[in-house]
């Protein structure tokens, strides 16, 4: 649907379902890539797998629609499958190839761990990924379309909004939420706690974003998620529970330190709690959330070919007129 | 100057010249990224091998002066090396080990041919790369501005600028100037072959600019270097006797044919002259001019860091309310 704005019949997501599938394994390069990467972060190691992506194109410099439908499937599908080997190499496993029979979330979670995973997380990793599919004019999807106005190509575009996702002012990285949780240790220290943080003037992680001010409906439908992973370790839950009242007291509070500004909870709250209770280690989170994230960066290139206008903003010279050599 | 806002002293100069000179090598996977990519187009050959580039630095996440500093070396130091190897790896040629104890131009020449240049012929590609070091807030590099807004770092951001610059809308891309003086042929063919291109709608490649309705001030310069390289050869001097009468007698007819349009000489015209003198193959000219334009990339990345301000537009969904599933 995000696409080509219109939701597809059940025969053509089953041909598409089964062609991202059939993409999934890694080209050489981009798999030599990763071994070299082995000790980045990996982030940095999807922008440098995503960047060879163009080798297999038949048409690198393309950007028809169909161009980029090319493009956008084969990104789809092997983002997750350079996130899963990463994860791997990074701690000395070799790879795990993908298996085309397996969902997207499915295989994943897989190639990740070595082994099929619970139905029910590979659900609530497929649920995280549709949530954060798109979110509007975000930095890293602006990135995409800055570059693909030029009518730059969608490994181009894509490989940019990497880099953009990179940066902690991004959002999406869930990490600190994690510390934070683990900081506040349980449910009675975390009214001082939040107090504590907020005198010292620092900000509550996974609360607050600049375009919602009501709960992000996001964190909704993770909390579900999580709740539903009732097959989940103890320590799992023991923590889903520690946050959940960590939620309700940091909002009473915020409401009370910081009346009027509407801090609520966002995404990145609950998807914390989801990517750590399938096992996926807080490194790797931001990577993650590029593999539910990029077939909305595709769309948005699939939009910005088709309106086909340059982005490319004036700006004002407000430094020094006389500069001077030294002598 | 580009990089603090401030003239170096001639000891700092000399100072940085010798570091970004002992910078030029390429890492083990940068060269291993151009060996797979023999075949792709070189801007995507820089790009993916750019994307590595954070590999040996101390702290790829490092977004302070210190960090960005050492980034905007690297990049320097290895554009042109990455544009020299790939442009022999691409014709089966093994690529060619920098020398330090050459001037940055004169080393890309000697990368790309195995001999010590021509003076006047480094010189002409150094002033090239001075001329187009930066120019305000073109797409390549707003696209690396909001990629570095996020807090993400240099080698991220002049990845995604690659991107950007790939695109035929963003201009620097001198390639289809050669073509139309090669279509042109001769001096007296010029009038007619340009009413002809006019009147069938067509743009006339090398004049025009979305910011300049004068002429380029860097077609002046580059004009220059081109006619101070007397010792090119004769095919060389006719294409430059053609571009000039060429030039002549478009501004004439295009302020006939489009009155107040104010169309003239842009930057590309003559640089497709001068890096067809110093022997590049058109392929290679959007590569190469990324070879000067990086300089100018990494200060943006360092102001931008400096500002340490979010750009995220805004965006109004003006797209149907009610998508229904297809039976």
């Amino acid at each position: 649907m995000l696409w080509r704005g219109a939701l597809p019949s059940k025969s053509e997501l089953a041909i598409l379902r089964q062609e991202i599938a059939s993409l999934r394994a890694l080209p050489d390069e981009a798999m030599h890539v990763l071994m070299a990467a082995a000790k980045t972060p990996p982030i940095d190691a999807l922008r440098m797998a995503c960047a060879t992506l163009s080798l297999d194109l038949p048409n690198p410099d393309g950007i028809s629609p169909a161009d980029d439908l090319q493009a956008a499937k084969r990104l789809t599908a092997r983002f997750p499958t350079i996130v899963a080997a990463h994860a791997r190499i990074a701690v000395g496993k070799p790879p795990i190839a993908p298996r085309a029979d397996l969902t997207h979330a499915a295989n994943f979670l897989y190639m990740v761990h070595g082994k099929e995973p619970d139905p029910v997380a590979a659900r609530a990793i497929d649920t995280y990924w549709v949530t954060v599919i798109d979110h509007g004019m975000n930095a890293s999807t602006f990135a995409a379309r800055v570059i693909a106005s030029t009518r730059s190509d969608m490994v181009s575009a894509v490989t940019g909004a990497i880099g953009a996702l990179k940066g902690p002012l991004h959002g999406g990285a869930p990490g600190p939420v994690l510390e934070m949780l683990k900081e506040i240790k349980s449910a009675d220290r975390a009214e001082s706690w939040v107090r504590n943080e907020l005198q010292a003037g620092r900000r509550i992680m996974g609360f607050g974003h600049r375009v919602y001010k009501v709960r992000d409906p996001r964190a909704d439908v993770l909390s579900k998620a999580v709740a539903a992973m009732n097959t989940a370790a103890l320590e799992d839950r023991k923590l889903f529970d520690l946050a959940r009242s960590v939620e309700q007291t940091v909002l009473k509070v915020l409401d009370e330190v910081k009346p009027g500004r509407n801090l609520r909870t966002n995404v990145e709250f609950y998807t914390a709690l989801v990517l750590q209770a399938v096992g996926l280690e807080p490194r790797s989170f931001v990577a993650t959330f590029a593999c539910g994230r990029v077939a909305g960066w595709c769309a948005h290139v699939i939009e910005q070919h088709a309106e086909d206008h340059l982005i490319r903003p004036q700006s004002e010279y407000i430094g020094p007129r006389d500069l001077k050599a030294p002598a």
